[in-house]
């Protein structure tokens, strides 16, 4: 519950008065779930994604893709997201006013996300009767809950039953698209893709401004590897690296407790399914490390069994604390195993297995079921190569089995009957293993790290706001000021300013009141140094600058200043380096 | 028409198979209007907006924001979309498949665009019937044609009536977001706000790869300027640079030709109404010859009156030869003068009127309206606030007028009667101006760029392909190469790779195949420096640099590179200057 002149209402005031974020659509009365990024929040957002980069996608040499937000409804189907994208909603039988009834449960019977998450339909009746809650807004009778698909549906094109999902994360799209992206990269494996983009959850009543957005920018990372070689080169430098673990283990005895551990351990202990994730796991830590989140304000819990997305086989939430409302979600770790392109191969028709050739073939005996085209021809007329291609992909033993059994085998509601096939077993030269790729996702919510890095970097003192992003994150890097508007001082801070925009510095020019204040509102704006051009400056070419956290300031050359100033950004030099201090 | 092997099939199947783009969904049979951007494709995107913030943003210090793509039904219906965003379709009574009218009578008539344009539903139906025109399909019967709605709509949210639209651009956020952004950037006119985003338009049947999309980036910038004071300082130093203008008095006497006139006589004539218009023209010029467009495979055709956007006083387009397509719109310069935010202040009841003081107050006899609150509160109750603020925002001699004629003025549909208001002369000392400023308005298509820039480099040299990329836009700036992979050559190239890494470059270590075949990839890619170490390597601490045009080699010290090459892609440095020639 708020409380009040929080942090979130202090830095939710400086980010509209600023230009950082403000709720969209506010000259029509707003509309929940969507904000607005001013000029500083969007180049801010930018930097966090040029840092997600720099941790994530350069090291790795991951693949960036961009597609379409909105996706035909047979990818999502095939996804299980058609199915599984739902929240369970109550409506109010006098206002008519519509709540999500696992929320209602949380608020009102002080139930925890864990138990509401597990609850059925008819579970979450008894709930609402038990504790005898009402609507939050009249007090009215609630109605009976059913789920709400939580995709935005639209219709692609002119006919009406085109029906199209405004996607729901970007992995989707990746999967999809599998098959080209590993041939651009030239067949190799491991091979990490990443999206960032748009993403759209209909949420049924969101009230958290950036933390929980119908519209918001995900970041997510697919990383394809042979489930036989599962091993993480790059774990080794990390493995003695802690994380504050909560494992479904201590979960379940509802204990609030993490423990601090070694990444090695973890896996050892089982905590942790694979060292990719591990490693994932690890880089997230750093991450926001370098948006300025102190380790002890961060964690990772296990998601138990049914709280799990569909697709996943182990997840880890990284949880931030964040003054109004605790411990807060910033990004999912899952292991989605061959989930996906399991399930788009099955849909399409579209082989998604990959090929590794051995060193040397092996000899081998194989079951092998081989399609009689003569007889498949006539009887599945267009579908005929698409079944060929399925029986090709299927497992053979269980086609055998199936017919042995029940002299058919059903493949996508097709009957196959004992004469469309040959079964037997040959005698192979293996060249190589066909596989479908594991998958690991580090998934980020965009919005959520920029809020984060705006209230970690929030401080008060006095009545002056400091806003001490990270120097790398800094919209704006420098600020160039005229000591006073005359005697040609003006026109020396705009030269300057001229040539570090020249060589792409993020510089803004302030002439506007006094020096005092001008310093102010930079130190607002977070910019971490500020150059002031003085009488000084027009004697011997040096100018000050000041140091937004220590408001120490030096004084140094022009000459030199684009040098240091790189140096300065590239965490070479601190102010102390810059000239003399004064 | 398409003919055989042209260049966009040669450039498409480059994109798809080394990674620019490829369509999207095509496990799925595809989806038109849909494409996706691989690795190579995605850098290259971002490095287009990057050259177009250098450009247009940065010089102007243009405000850049990030705003949702779902759109409330209001801001549309505000905006004036929802009622002139559509296309004339017409099904086939045999088939049921739906088409374009307008394009059909484009391709079966023989009618151009300017022509379709101006047709009603009666006069597209007496077309039909003229040209017996028939379902290009399977040459049923054409129904009656009717307007399509090329919005994407859905629902926000559980409540059905809470309609939303993708946005179709992304200029409206900036409308409706005005107040706010005004503030942040301290209240200065001339004001730039740009936004770079994706935008959804649901084409009735799009048939143009990356050229016609239903989901698409778009980078719109709102150049928000006092109607009172339209100079444009900056247009000086081009004033005697030429245009190709076709404006609408040569294009009315259906003449093909393009005047080349220079942007000061294109105003003196009123070829151009506004001076930011025209300096926004010659930019776009410079931006696209920065994408490998030579000025002569540019120009700009003024739209008519029927062909304008709804918002438009006046339209010019920027036209891009392609090989296949002829004349292809790149960019829409449009005046759209104060149309947008008086429609969102007439609809939001909100005031979007910006105020500038004079130097000194300026007496003066004013005609001022005074709502009575004692009378329009009981009257119109939750409403009277709103009430009162939309009559001190109206015109005075307008109110007057409507009382003194028919008793009444209607605001918004609301009657106000005489004893309503207090209408009367006063003097005032008048310390400033309120007007609604006036918006000159560039907008780029930039999936139609990337594709622009691509066709533009690419060439075939006998059976080698080879993208000339401008050098700022190679997604790929430099591959490093082992000679062999044996005797150290191939840990001292992975060396320098690091080494580039580190300072920003974006680099390809290859070491498979053959030199040439590496260099063959490389050129593909658009890569313009390969850097070979070699035996000699081992000895000097050199390496060889490539030059992608011209084929051409120097061999220059480690040492040197990193400056080098920020000189070289500075276009402070070429090939020869970076060393000894080979």
């Amino acid at each position: 519950m708020p409380k009040k002149a929080d942090k979130y209402e202090a830095v939710s005031e400086l980010a509209r008065r600023r230009g950082f974020f403000w709720p969209s659509y506010e000259i029509y009365g707003g509309l929940s779930g969507f904000i607005s990024y001013g000029h500083l929040g969007t180049v801010l957002k930018r930097k966090v994604e040029a840092k997600f980069r720099d941790v994530f996608v350069t090291p790795l040499n991951i693949q960036e893709i961009e597609s379409s937000i909105v996706m035909p409804a047979k990818v999502l189907e095939a996804s299980g997201h058609v199915e599984a994208f739902k929240e369970p909603m109550v409506s109010c039988r006098n206002c008519e006013r519509k709540f999500r009834a696992d929320h209602l449960l949380q608020e009102k019977a002080g139930m925890t996300d864990t138990e509401t998450e597990k609850l059925s339909l008819e579970e979450i009746v008894e709930k609402i009767t038990e504790y005898e809650i009402t609507c939050p807004e009249c007090q009215g009778e609630l109605g009976t809950p059913k789920y709400f698909m939580t995709m935005f549906s639209t219709t692609i094109g002119p006919y009406s039953d085109a029906v199209g999902y405004g996607r729901p994360e970007a992995a989707q799209s990746i999967f999809v698209d599998f098959r080209r992206i590993y041939e651009t990269a030239r067949e190799r494996l491991p091979l990490g893709v990443v999206q960032i983009g748009h993403a759209l959850r209909n949420e049924i009543s969101p009230r958290q401004g950036p933390v929980r957005l119908r519209e918001f920018t995900i970041a997510d990372i697919e990383f394809f590897f042979d489930p036989n070689e599962p091993q993480c080169p790059q774990l080794k430098q990390f493995e003695n690296e802690k994380l504050h673990l909560m494992p479904t283990i201590l979960k379940q005895r509802d204990s609030e407790r993490t423990l601090e551990i070694t990444v090695r351990e973890a896996l050892q202990k089982g905590y942790i399914r694979t060292e990719w994730q591990a490693y994932f796991m690890i880089l997230a830590k750093h991450f926001l490390e370098a948006l300025g989140v102190p380790e002890d304000k961060q964690r990772f819990i296990e998601k138990l069994e049914w709280e799990r997305a569909h697709y996943s086989a182990q997840g880890y939430d990284q949880e931030v604390f964040l003054d109004r409302w605790g411990w807060t979600e910033v990004s999912g770790h899952n292991y989605r195993t061959d989930y996906d392109l399991k399930r788009h191969m099955e849909h399409s028709g579209v082989d998604m297995q990959v090929f590794r050739e051995y060193e040397k073939p092996v000899k081998t005996k194989r079951l092998v079921v081989e399609p009689i085209l003569a007889k498949i021809g006539p009887v599945f007329k267009k579908n005929a190569s698409k079944v060929a291609s399925l029986l090709s992909q299927a497992d053979p033993k269980q086609i055998e089995e199936s017919i042995l059994k029940n002299g058919e085998y059903i493949i996508q509601g097709m009957k196959i009957l004992p004469e469309y096939v040959k079964i037997s077993h040959k005698d192979i030269d293996e060249t190589g293993r066909r596989f479908i790729p594991h998958v690991v996702e580090p998934s980020f919510g965009v919005d959520r790290l920029v809020y984060v890095t705006l209230e970690y970097s929030y401080e008060r003192h006095g009545d002056r706001t400091l806003l001490k992003l990270p120097r790398e994150l800094a919209p704006i890097q420098i600020s160039i000021f005229p000591l006073v508007r005359k005697d040609g001082l003006a026109k020396k801070a705009k030269l300057v300013s001229e040539i570090l925009a020249k060589e792409d510095f993020a510089v803004e020019y302030d002439e506007a009141g006094s020096i005092g204040r001008r310093y102010a509102r930079a130190d607002e704006a977070g910019t971490p140094l500020c150059i002031t051009v003085d009488y000084q400056s027009l004697k011997d070419d040096s100018v000050t600058i000041r140091d937004r956290d220590s408001w120490k300031q030096s004084r140094t050359g022009i000459k030199t200043l684009v040098k240091s100033l790189r140096d300065y950004y590239k965490f070479k030099k601190d102010l102390e380096d810059m000239g003399e201090l004064l």
